[in-house]
């Protein structure tokens, strides 16, 4: 990302349906760029910052009135906003490179194509949270919805997280599938920025492959020289 | 307000910076109304609604981190789309008078005028979240911003309300001068849907000149009328 010409950290999101297996894979590029001395910064939408916290847990919990479609996109606007201010732009200031879990295509995905808000409403009010913080890169991690919601369904099922996660749980099939199409379409309208991964190929090939994709983006942003550059400049153990 | 050709009770908005008597005054015109036997229904921004609550205890948490501006507004927004779904439009629809404490101008004074959040961006996510929903009466009463803050600090530090509404009062002087003179330039900008109303009065003037301004109104709108062909309407007692 660049602001105001000055060249920055990179910034990644990982995107897809529940269950597609993004987070598994977001944790593991950590591990291997973190593995390769690359200053990393994970965080995830929404949530991130106390403020992003507390309105995940208004959203997660089912228990709560129904939120209105509108005030529910507001408020991943909100989260989203707070959280390019408090933690992504000041990384991104540092040269590191940022992973987010879910970022404005999600609201698009879900808010737009999932629950039928106008597109141009979402573009929009996507456009004035999120300004200038577009990713270099994304990943859309594919899969069936039947596969993946099987998988989140365990995963929100397990001693852990029981209780907490139940509101994605009461949408339909028919909305995730309404969302993993708009995925589809998010990802063949943007096929620079955006790289579409078969999420049913095993986890340990999928994260090769994004491995790859990374390196090779590293590689065309010229961040590796721009970090031997910064590192020359720092005093020498 | 009128939504997709129907026509709809009255939304009458109170607005003006802290301390200047709106709360007072929108509670003395309810009981007038009420006395009249029209049917109240009577709220505020933000807050209003479960989620509503929630949202206004983020916001006036003065422990918490610092709200970045953007994430303000859309939290505040949040708040408006889901008050206007769930109490505004079913109680227009039911042909009631809506009085709501603050609504979609407090956003254009605080965030716009007051927090130098580009007027266009402020327009442009106003209208996304208010929609149709514009109200048919506003009052903005206008006082000095001593006289005002003076008033609201004796209320927050009243021993009911201690510590709870501590955010607003951290702000500077200069920064409710600004959302008072962008009061005054919202009312000049819209002299058919809001009255000026001169907050240095004593209470009953006010009160007085506000159900003037209401019965009028509601006479020009011709809501007696439909309320008396909706009454004849009903089985007789």
């Amino acid at each position: 990302m660049r602001c105001k010409g000055q060249i920055l950290g990179i910034f990644i999101t990982f995107e897809g349906i529940e269950g597609c297996g993004k987070t598994t894979q977001i944790g593991m590029l950590k591990e291997y760029l973190e593995s390769k001395n690359y200053p990393v910064l994970m965080t995830r939408e929404p949530g991130g910052t106390g403020l992003g916290e507390s309105i995940r847990a208004i959203l997660l919990n089912s228990s709560s009135e129904i939120i209105a479609p509108l005030a529910e996109i507001f408020l991943y606007e909100a989260c989203r906003a707070q959280i390019i201010e408090d933690v992504i732009k000041p990384a991104l200031k540092n040269n590191k490179i940022v992973l987010c879990d879910r970022f404005a295509d999600s609201t698009t995905a879900y808010q737009g194509y999932g629950k039928g808000l106008g597109l141009d409403t979402v573009k929009e009010i996507n456009k004035l949270a999120a300004g200038a913080a577009i990713p270099d890169l994304t990943f859309i991690i594919d899969c069936e919805v039947d596969a993946g919601l099987k998988r989140a369904w365990a995963r929100i099922h397990s001693a852990k997280t029981k209780n907490k996660e139940d509101r994605f749980e009461k949408e339909d099939i028919e909305f995730h599938k309404r969302v993993r199409d708009g995925y589809l379409k998010i990802a063949a309208a943007e096929p620079e920025r955006i790289k579409l991964i078969n999420g049913t190929h095993d986890i340990d090939t999928i994260h090769k492959e994004i491995c790859k994709i990374v390196e090779k983006r590293l590689e065309a942003m010229g961040y590796r020289l721009r970090r031997k550059q910064v590192t020359s400049l720092l005093p020498q153990k």
